[in-house]
C-alpha cells in the first residue's frame, strides 16, 4: 500500500480516538443522572479503535499510537525507517481531532472545555494519584497494551484474525476501566498531545511522562514478547 | 436476491433499529435508580444494528438508513438506481417501529411520550447545543460510520467478514457515547423521521437538519475513501 | 448426537439463562450505589446465551427457550417430533436454576426473594405497563428474537458462523435493554415459569401470558422469514 | 511450546488478571459519581481474560486459574504431570500483579488499599451473604466456567475459534455480573491468594473456601462434561 494512503489511515484513526475518547469524556461522561461515567467513556476508548482497526487496517496496521509503532519495531514487527512519518501522522490526526472536538464542545451558551480530557498526575490527577504511581501505572498498561497487540497479531494467532481488532480495542477499554482514576489514562503520546495544545498549562507542562512512560512500557514490550516463545 | 425481499429486510431493519434504539430511550433510559443512560441507549441502538445486520446482511446488505445508502452510493458501491426505494423501504420501517413503539409507552395510566427520542439542536439538543456544533457533530459522525462501513465491507478486509455486522453496529454504539447530548444522536434520517412524525413541532421543524447533515457526511465519506487506497 | 445428551444441553442451558440472568437482577441489580441497574441484569441475561450457545450449540443447537424451539418449528428449521421434548427439559433446567438462586439468595440475614425477577403486565409490570403492551412488546420482542436466529443461522450467513451466538445472545441482551420496564422481560416462558413456581401469586397466575405471547411471537416469525427469501 | 514459554504466559495473564480486574475495583469502581460500579469491574474482569487469553492462549492454553488447570486435567484435555507448574505460576503472576496495583493504589495522599478486592463470606461477604450461599455460588459459578470453556474449545465447537477467547472471557464477566454481591466473586484460587496476601487478616483466613470451591466446582464440570456426549 502507497505510503500517503497509510499514512491517512493513521492520521483518520488516531482523528477519530481522540475525537471519540475525549469527545465521550467531554461531551456526555457527567451529563447530569444519565451521564456515560468512567465506564461509558472506557468503552468509547476501546470503540474507537476497534471500528476504526476494523475499517483500515488492512491499510496501515492500525496503530494509531506513537507507543504502538514503537513497541512493534523494537518487537521487530515494523521497520524503524518508517516510525518518524508514522507518529507524525498520528499527532497531526489527534490535533485535527481534538479540533472538531473544540468546535462541538464550545457550541453550547453555558460552556466552556474544563480539563479537554487532557491527562495529568499529582493535582491533575482526577484521583490525586503521584509521580510514581502515574508512570508506573502508564509503563505497566502500555506493555500489557503493546503484548496483546504482538500477541493476537502473531502467526501462531492466525486463527484468531477476525476478532484481533476487536481483541485490541477491548484492550483499550480495559485499560480505561482501571487506570482513569490515576492519569486519566493515556498509553499513547498522540491522545495525551491533541487536548494539551488546547488546554495549555499544566496538560503541557505534564505531557512528557506521556510520551516518555507509553514509549517505555511500549519498548519493554517488543523486547520481551520472545519470552513468550516463537511458532516452530 | 429479488428486490422485494431485500426492501422487506430494509422495512425490517429499520422498524427494529427506531423500536430498539428509541424504544430503549423512551421507556428504559431515565428509569429511576436502576435505569440505563445514555451509555444503555447508546449500546440499544448499536445492537439494532449488529443483529439484524447478522439476520439480514445476505439479503440486502443491511443498510437501515438513507445516508449509508447514499454513502455507499457514493463511493461506488450500491447502484444509484435501487436508492429511492431503498430509502422509502427506510423510512417506512422507521415510521413502523415508531408506531408499535407508540402502542408500548403509552400503555401505562401516568404517561406522555415526552420528547419521544426526537433529535433536535438549540433548545431541543439534550445538552443545548445550537446549530453549528449540531451541523458539525452530525456530519463528521456519519462520515466516521460510512467510512468504517466501507473499510469493513472492503475486499482488502475479507478476513474479517465474521465480525463485520460487530464492527458496523458498535461504530453506532460509539457515536451516540459520543453525540446523545449534541443532538440525541440522528446519524440516520429514517431514524430521526420516524419519532418526529408522531411529535410534530420542533422535531419536524427542525427535521431538515437531520437529513441535510447525514446525507452530507455520508457521501463525503462515500467520496473521501479512496484516499485509503484499493486492493492491488 | 443422542437425544438425552441434546436434552442435557438444554436443561444446563435454560438452567444457566435463569440462574444467570435472574440471578443478577435478584443480588446485584439494585445493589446499593454500585449495582448493575437494568442494564447489567440486560447484559448477564445476553450473556448466559452467548456463553453457553458457544458451549453447547453443537450439542443441541441451544435454543434453551420454549418459543425459539416453536418458532424454528414453524420455520421448517427443528421437528415438530423432538418440540416436547425439548420444552420439557427447558422448563426444568429454568426450575433448576431458580431453586439454584433461591438457595444463594435466602443465604444473607436480612433477606426475602422479593419479586425474584417474575414477569408481570399491570400492577406487576415494573413500570405499570397494562395488559396491552405487554402483550405487543413480549409478541414483538419475540419476534425480532426468533427472526434473528433464523437468520444468523440461515445458510447464506454462513461466513457468520463464529459470531452467531454472540449475535443470538446480544439480541437478549437489546431485548431487555428496551423491556425491562414493560413486563420484566419474558420471550421465554421457561424463564418465566422458573421463578414463578417459587413465588406463587400473580406470577403464577399471570404465567399465560408469558407463555401466550412468546409462543405468538416465535411463531410469527417461523412463518414471516420467507419473505426474506431463501438461497438461490 | 517450551515449558518456560508456557509458564511465563500463564504468570503474565495471572498477573494481568489481577491487576486489571482487582484493579478495576480497588481504583474505579467506587470513584464518586462517575464510578464503574459492579457492572464495570465485571467487565474489567472478563477483558482481562478476552485480551490476554487472545494474545497466549496458542502459547500456554491461557488457563490463568488453578480451578481451570484442574478442570481441563479432570476433563481430560491437560495432563496431570503439569498441572502442579501451571499452578505456581499462576499464583506468582498473581501476586505480582496485586504487587504492582499496591505500589500505584497507595500512590494517592489520602489512602489506604481498604479491602483491596479480596474475596469473604459472612460479614466479609459484600452482601453478607454466609458460608453455604458462598460455597454454593462459588462452587456453580466455577462449574459452569469450566463448562463453557470445555465446550467452546471442543472438537465440535470448531467454527466458533475466532471468538473462543470473547466467549470465555464474557463467562467470567457474567459471573461477576451474578456474584459480587456474595462473595466478590473468585472461581479463581490464584485470583483469591493475590490481594490476600497484602491484607491478611480474615482475607488470608477465609482463603481456604476461595481454593476448595472452585477446584470442586471446575472438577465437577471436567467429570461432567462427558454428559454433553462427544464428536462421533
Amino acid at each position: 500500500m502507497p505510503m500517503t494512503n497509510r499514512l491517512y489511515a493513521e492520521f483518520l484513526g488516531t482523528a477519530w480516538l481522540v475525537l471519540g475518547g475525549c469527545g465521550s469524556a467531554v461531551l456526555a461522561a457527567a451529563f447530569p443522572q444519565v451521564g456515560i461515567g468512567f465506564a461509558g467513556v472506557a468503552l468509547a476508548f476501546g470503540l474507537t479503535v476497534v471500528t476504526m482497526a476494523y475499517a483500515v487496517a488492512p491499510v496501515s496496521g492500525a496503530h494509531f499510537n506513537p507507543a504502538i509503532t514503537v513497541g512493534l519495531a523494537f518487537g521487530g514487527r515494523f521497520p524503524w525507517s518508517e516510525v518518524v512519518q508514522y507518529v507524525i501522522a498520528q499527532v497531526l490526526g489527534g490535533i485535527a481531532g481534538a479540533a472538531i472536538l473544540y468546535v462541538i464542545a464550545t457550541g453550547r451558551p453555558e460552556t466552556g472545555i474544563g480539563s479537554f480530557a487532557t491527562n495529568g498526575f499529582g493535582e491533575h490527577s482526577p484521583g490525586g494519584y503521584g509521580l510514581l504511581a502515574a508512570a508506573v501505572c502508564e509503563v505497566v498498561m502500555t506493555f500489557a497494551f503493546v503484548t496483546v497487540i504482538l500477541g493476537v497479531t502473531d502467526k501462531r494467532a492466525a486463527a484468531f484474525a477476525p476478532a484481533a481488532p476487536l481483541a485490541i480495542g477491548l484492550t483499550l477499554t480495559l485499560i480505561h476501566l482501571i487506570s482513569i482514576p490515576v492519569t486519566n489514562t493515556s498509553v499513547n503520546p498522540a491522545r495525551s498531545t491533541a487536548p494539551a495544545v488546547f488546554v495549555g498549562g499544566a496538560a503541557l507542562a505534564q505531557l512528557w511522562l506521556f510520551w516518555l512512560a507509553p514509549l517505555v512500557g511500549g519498548a519493554i514490550a517488543g523486547l520481551a514478547y520472545g519470552l513468550l516463545g516463537r511458532k516452530d
